[in-house]
């Protein structure tokens, strides 16, 4: 009889704690019991699993010592008041909401650094899963690192509105609705038209003008890439669009690029399905719904040897969350928990 | 009494053109008779100005000779077949379409380069209004080149659906209303789902992966900047909103960036509305029908003090195209007609 694995899934009402409920049926993670566990508000409520339906509970009365593994997807704010209980509990901790700082949790993306899990050997583990645009990026560059000498990156990424859960979704669609009605809109969970507009500024931006998302973005860029001093530069724009992130990269070397190469990398490249030239991935035709992260448009600068251009699109809430911690979860049950 | 001029309108039926000649009546150009024109198609619609229905009349059939000034909006091949016998018939030209190199008919924003104008003394002109996006990004990096040694541009451009005219916007709510009515999406003027969805490639692109927006944004953004070899690096998407282009400019520069300096400049220079930290502006929400381009998030590197980060909104239909063609056209009749 092969091992099973007691699991604690945190925020699992939510979009991504949901999808990861789905991903863990669907690809057959060996789930003894499986607790579902939220805050308060959201306790009561319950998640198909394994064709039943499994109630969710208050994360808050939950002893983690009964569970080898959890997946914290529920906000920095509960991530910060139990990770690290559950820790100590004994139970290693999958963190999806960016509330540790990379000295005590590692960012992981399998394809890239699971080394990093070994490294740290068997026990109790506090790890965590990169934002959704620092994954789709990373993955993409990775394969390009040993074949160029990258002097900066700058990423426009646009963000889908379920990256805000389910408000944003709803939110997107009653607007469009009302819009298209010409009935007054009327704005509530943006604060202003998010239907047939962009918006540049999702959160509050530090002193610098930094919004939080983009300095996540260059930090785990950085972290996964193991560069700790490449130049950055970011900005993240919410678009009218359900789901599925997509992101224009530039990069700057400092040397001349060889496009066939990249495209071979790209092609060999674990995670990624590389769109032939002339054609292009959308989110909603291509990444919505699969695992992998699509890259296209893959071309060189405008009369620029030292400059390479690519256009990648993910679905935010698998690879880019959901899908990404239950790989670092397969990982480290694999002798590390 | 006043000087007033006969003026020809060339594409006239489309949104520009339609624009065009709202424009000329806000700003009492002052149009003596007023030729509407359009290819065999469109004629015989008819276009309001000055309280009259002025009739579209085709183009093939008009004398130029009867006119002192054309604007052509109707894309370049109408250009390329006309707008050199208009200059021959002794009408002056501001073309709108791209069509021309620039050694042929110079690109003028007439905040940035009017100058270009009168150093061509009085005579027949044959200038150009360069695309919405050239003119959105030039407008705000002109400037600021006198205080920053730029090294690099990097542009990521998010059209809206009407930079392609009367069918892109129709489509855009067709297929939205489909999409929330449950129908089977049916795509006609896109090759692909535009409602809730970014395309990042608009046209065909050449074989090195350019698309002939990108090259064009490149080439008028070094010409209106008088920067010939300025290393920019642009990426066109198409954007689900229907009016207002809008960009994410990263720069690099060989030296650092004094912000303040930046604010400063950008907050006195003509044609433009800087946005105050913390606010941004939104296509929807500022720069629809408005004559300015907004500026907003302007902001440093991450922990590099040579870079520079912006945030532009612009309409795309007016200060991108007719209101820039008209206020060429405002240049040409003060003497240099």
């Amino acid at each position: 009889m092969s091992q099973s694995f007691d699991i604690a899934v945190v925020g699992a009402t939510g979009t991504v704690g949901e999808t990861l409920v789905q991903v863990l049926e669907e690809r057959n993670f060996p789930v003894g019991n499986l607790h579902l566990l939220a805050s308060i508000e959201s306790a009561g409520h319950s998640v198909p699993f394994r064709g039943k339906n499994v109630r969710v509970r208050e994360v808050d009365a939950f002893d983690f010592s009964k569970v080898r593994l959890a997946f914290f997807a529920a906000g920095p704010a509960i991530s910060r008041s139990y990770a690290e209980k559950a820790v100590a509990a004994g139970c290693s901790v999958v963190d999806l909401s960016g509330a540790f700082p990379a000295g005590q949790a590692a960012n992981i993306v399998p394809e890239i650094n699971a080394a990093l899990l070994s490294a740290g050997g068997a026990g109790v583990h506090l790890v965590a899963s990169p934002s959704a645009a620092a994954t789709a990026v990373a993955l993409v560059l990775a394969p390009l690192r040993a074949m160029l000498d990258l002097h900066s990156v700058s990423v426009t990424a646009c963000l889908a509105v379920s990256a805000l859960g389910r408000e944003g979704v709803s939110e997107l669609a009653r607007q469009t609705t009302e819009l298209l009605n010409v009935r007054p809109l009327e704005t509530r969970f943006f604060d202003r038209q998010m239907a047939f507009n962009v918006l540049a500024q999702v959160g509050t931006p530090d002193e610098s003008g930094h919004l939080p998302l983009e300095r996540r973005l260059v930090d785990e860029l950085r972290e996964l890439l193991a560069q700790p001093s490449l130049k950055v530069s970011a900005t993240c724009i919410q678009v009218p669009v359900f789901f599925g992130d997509s992101f224009t990269v530039a990069l700057r070397t400092t040397g001349p690029v060889d496009l066939a190469a990249v495209n071979a990398a790209l092609e060999a490249a674990p995670g990624l399905e590389l769109v032939d030239a002339g054609d292009y991935p959308t989110p909603v035709g291509d990444a919505v719904g699969q695992d992998v992260v699509y890259v296209g448009r893959v071309r060189g600068g405008t009369d620029d040897p030292e400059q390479l251009n690519l256009w990648l699109t993910s679905d935010n809430v698998r690879k880019g969350a959901a899908l990404n911690a239950v790989q670092v979860g397969e990982l480290l049950i694999k002798g590390y928990v």
